[in-house]
């Protein structure tokens, strides 16, 4: 990770500011050989889209994403691929008010206090929109893991929004798509529409978990001590707008467990070694275990609403600040397809790494 | 981060296994003209020494630290510091029954799995020992910060042993440096202390939340999107062992706020802007705000227990597992010196990152 | 340098094909507040455009630029800003000859037998058409170094064309701009005019070698032992397409010198140290000393010639190929802004570099 | 390439100074299950060690190695490998002249203008000590690539000293290992012995021009366009100490050089494609052609000479100085086995990192 780029060997450097021209990224070492068209990455972005439901900001996106290199003929080629998205609907107008002040919660302060000088139109390259290019990225990923990693299959959805969280012996993995919140729990979609109206009409948005799993993940991935799978994935996920903590497993709720409830304990299946549960989340001593890797990531609520909020301006001045425009009453929502492509950047990225140092060959057991 | 190194321009490459002859880091990017001796680092290091209360592990060690390179005349030149500490202690013989085994819970499968080798003394190199490396350069960039961010101030804290949370309202610093567990509320030390006897005696371990606290910060740090302060303090504090969750500020319970509530607002100070509250814990949009910078981690109970647990050997063979040997009934304890270095590594790294580009100049305000 | 971002904190990343839709980069880490429009970058384009002379290829391309982001009001906002150049004149039907065959002494076989797959379109990535993003890149580079390095000047010109060298007694800076060749020495130009006639009509081609001085260097600059200044010119200039060599200073003629000549005596001027001599090149020890940097590289013939020469196709039949199509004659021409380019981010990266870990404070000398 | 960093995936990392308790070196990113001792290590650090010949420095050095970590039961784990050596005959007192002074042609002016504090014994940090870690690490890198490319043999020899090239009719492989220079021309040696002798009689130095070719090399190494196999060469032979210049196969000759000369024509042989010459130094594009690999490499005359110089001291002083102490005639010589060493450095980590991206599978011809 580096200022605009992540990863070690697939490489994802974004780019663009929510209201300029365009945003995008280039995805850089890329194995070649791998089949890969705009057609097949224009449906992650379609997931991610905006004004696709009332829960979400109504600015209109087309979100139409462009190969400009890397591909020939139909597949990657091991050069850049870029990536580009033109913005189409940047009505500048709706921000003029926040021009000269500072939302609180906002990156607005920060990156004033920090460059002096910054893009205020929509958010510039603090909004959320640059998270199109990273799904994008993960399309890539997605296209490089089915041909290295065939069975690996990676799910997100929202476990928790504002106070309300799933009731895990309703998850239904069928359900998650057929919901505007990627909600696994068909019971909790109804709870959440009318919580989610509720603070929409009440100029104000709300927090959210979200949790996203890989199965099929083969052993042996992450390089320790630095470089170790799940602190990889934790920068990843804390790098998405608006994550305040990152959990990999019991996360958490491991501190609370003792050694003994804690151990995932191990038999010998027919296919090699089988976990008896999965506290660790796939991931021990930083490196994938065979068994699901299991990630969730906390969202805030939306920091720019309706309601005004004490704040200063530029010159110092002491303001109450209502924010205009189209935002997310709960952008933890279009945070579920975002994880995803981190998911499947970090998971690409670290079975290049492997196989780069090991081979990808794995120690033998029995 | 990569592989055995963390940070962009203070950067530190840790080597070493348990039971080798020595371990030790290189520090490289230090800023030269500091002043520097191994006196100023061997504190650090006693604060994370074994054996110091029956509640660490009763391995001993001095845990000395020598200086190999890079200051000369008791001042850094710039270029790397090497800082080595042998192992005294490393009675190899303890692990002798764990050689083929795989712990439950432990990287021992997944090492195997991944470098069909591994140093099985002690836990080589995915041992807890590897952290003296840590707080070693945790003490040169302390040096570093205390040229170049003079008030700034670092402290960590044990917040939850097992199912005890600390009482907030009862959180006195004073207290920190007075218990065995960095445990800033006096009433919990009783009750963790006689839980922690009653686990040990059961042939049991128990997980932590430790929380990490610098204020001081100047703002302008963090090097977004990639780079952002918090995605690089996830990374820092998830590469520690048997971390396994981490949090910014009101983290996992954001999710719970409404935008209303998570908002802190501002108001115009005698020296600058001044918030409110700290819901953000001190990073708005991945850059610094001025305000404390507050991290929490979750580190699981320690895998190593005397309690037998089921799993498998190298043969593939099924057995019941007791790990002997000098384990630390609660490796949380130790971990609090660990994610203060690792905070100040991170923080002396964001300084130099952030002089680099934007030569440290702020944009004003009023 | 890692794939396609050359950089520590400047960082360049390069992406597109000679014949896709548009070529471009990124360029990450540029500092927040400098003046920078698409006309200042585009004279330096200009500069090395196709098809200025008939020395050059008679491709016709624009190399228009467009600023896609990271410029705000007509200033860095610290943000990556993205250059985006449109292919124009893709004759492709051009090169279908060669589709299938490996031009001696061209990247086409090394391309094939690393990726298997390769846009073969006029060098795909290969081709120098690439250089026109560095140019790009360049530019910007220099927008910082005229902020913080207001004295530094960069000068590139060719000494060397096939057997041809430029008499130094001659050179005269004045004359570099006003001929197709970039040639400090007049008397030179019209030999090279004639000699590069008669090759290009007899379907050859032919190498040369190119200087880029930069003076107003601060000292100080480089960042030894790895990331020297010298490594990085030289890593920098070798990565310029069909560039052979790399020398500072005396260069090879060093190896000739005895101790005593090679000496750069040092005395006291108003403004501090002063060299008799550069033999050095102004670099010591990979540090910048305040003398000119001076850097030479040596450009081979253009591979790609109407005379036909043995080789072998993609099914390994043996053929004699003829690479019609639009070539440089000596596409050491065009690698004369290219080098500048290089030197221009090479400096500005290393002016970050230095200020984040020293703060830019030079040591006093009286 | 990184401060005292190299390296993309096999990444060595040195520290120490001239006159320290110990020099060294971590090597990070080593393959696991590679077969590796001390006593692999030590016969290439007893070819680079001083005090061989009366050509080379009097310093006396045993240049022992010792691993410290990463290796575990004669095999190597995957994890760093830290390689030290001992300083034993570091007699300080013979570089006390020089503490206040700046040796004209040497490193000191720039460290004191950069760093404003530096090491002055021996040189300290920029003392051609250091590159004896090179050598240990270059030793690590043979191990690697006889398990990855068996057939692979690097040769390095001295081709020109001062202003006495060798005669290429003459070089036979069997002579380099049987005299003090690493020399390849029988004739060339006596000639050599007395030029040099004359140059130390008067208090002199003199450069040298090194070449290291690596045969066996497989095809498809490199990473264009950043990564490319001759810019790391490059870089890694720039920063070997009072190196000035770098060339791949002709070099700067192929300036000279049309393109019908230049073309390496390619025919089909037995086991595939095979060029009629060599004029690339088997590189393409950036990329291995299966030729062998020739690089060249000149080496300036050590500026430490009994010669008095004018120079000015720490305070500005204008002085004549003599640097006494005990100092290579021609540093030329001891860099025969540093090129080595960074060529296997350079190999073995290209052969990782193509593993990574491509999975080392080569694309058919025929």
């Amino acid at each position: 990770m580096s200022l605009n780029t992540f990863g070690h060997l697939f490489r994802v450097t974004t780019w663009g500011e929510s209201h300029g021209p365009a945003i995008g990224c280039t995805v850089d070492g890329c194995p070649p050989g791998i089949k890969l068209s705009e057609a097949d990455l224009q449906p992650w972005l379609d997931r991610r889209k905006p004004g696709t439901s009332k829960f979400t900001t109504q600015r209109q996106e087309a979100d139409q994403v462009r190969i400009l290199s890397g591909v020939f003929e139909g597949v990657t080629t091991g050069t850049p691929i870029q990536l580009m998205i033109e913005n189409t609907d940047q009505r500048s107008k709706d921000y003029s008010n926040i021009a000269q002040a500072f939302r609180p919660g906002h990156a607005d302060i920060t990156y004033h206090q920090k460059y002096g000088v910054r893009d205020y139109r929509g958010g510039g390259r603090s909004s959320a929109r640059e998270t199109a290019s990273r799904v994008a990225a993960g399309g890539v990923a997605r296209a490089v893991l089915a041909s290295l990693a065939p069975g690996l299959k990676i799910t997100g959805y929202m476990v928790q929004m504002g106070v309300h969280a799933i009731d895990r012996a309703r998850f239904e993995a069928a359900v998650i798509e057929g919901n505007p919140f990627w909600c696994p729990d068909a019971a909790a979609v109804t709870v959440w529409a009318d919580y989610l109206d509720g603070l929409r009409l009440a100029h104000n948005s709300v927090g959210a978990v979200i949790e996203v799993t890989a199965s099929g993940v083969p052993a042996g991935l992450g390089a320790p001590l630095y470089g170790k799978l799940d602190s990889d994935l934790a920068s990843a996920m804390m790098s998405i707008n608006a994550v305040k903590g990152v959990e990999i497993g019991d996360g958490f709720a491991a501190a609370s467990l003792t050694g003994v409830e804690n151990a995932d304990e191990i038999r010998m299946g027919a296919a090699g070694p089988e976990f008896l549960s999965n506290h660790a989340g796939g991931i021990l001593g930083g490196i994938s275990s065979g068994q699901p890797v299991v990630v969730r990531f906390a969202v805030k609520p939306t920091s720019s609403i309706l309601t005004p909020r004490a704040t200063i301006d530029g010159t110092g001045a002491e303001i109450d600040l209502v924010t205009k425009g189209r935002h997310d009453p709960c952008v933890g929502i279009r945070a579920v397809p975002v994880g995803e492509a981190m998911m499947a950047c970090v998971l690409a990225d670290h079975i290049l790494l492997d196989r780069g140092q090991t081979g990808g060959v794995r120690g033998q057991i029995g």
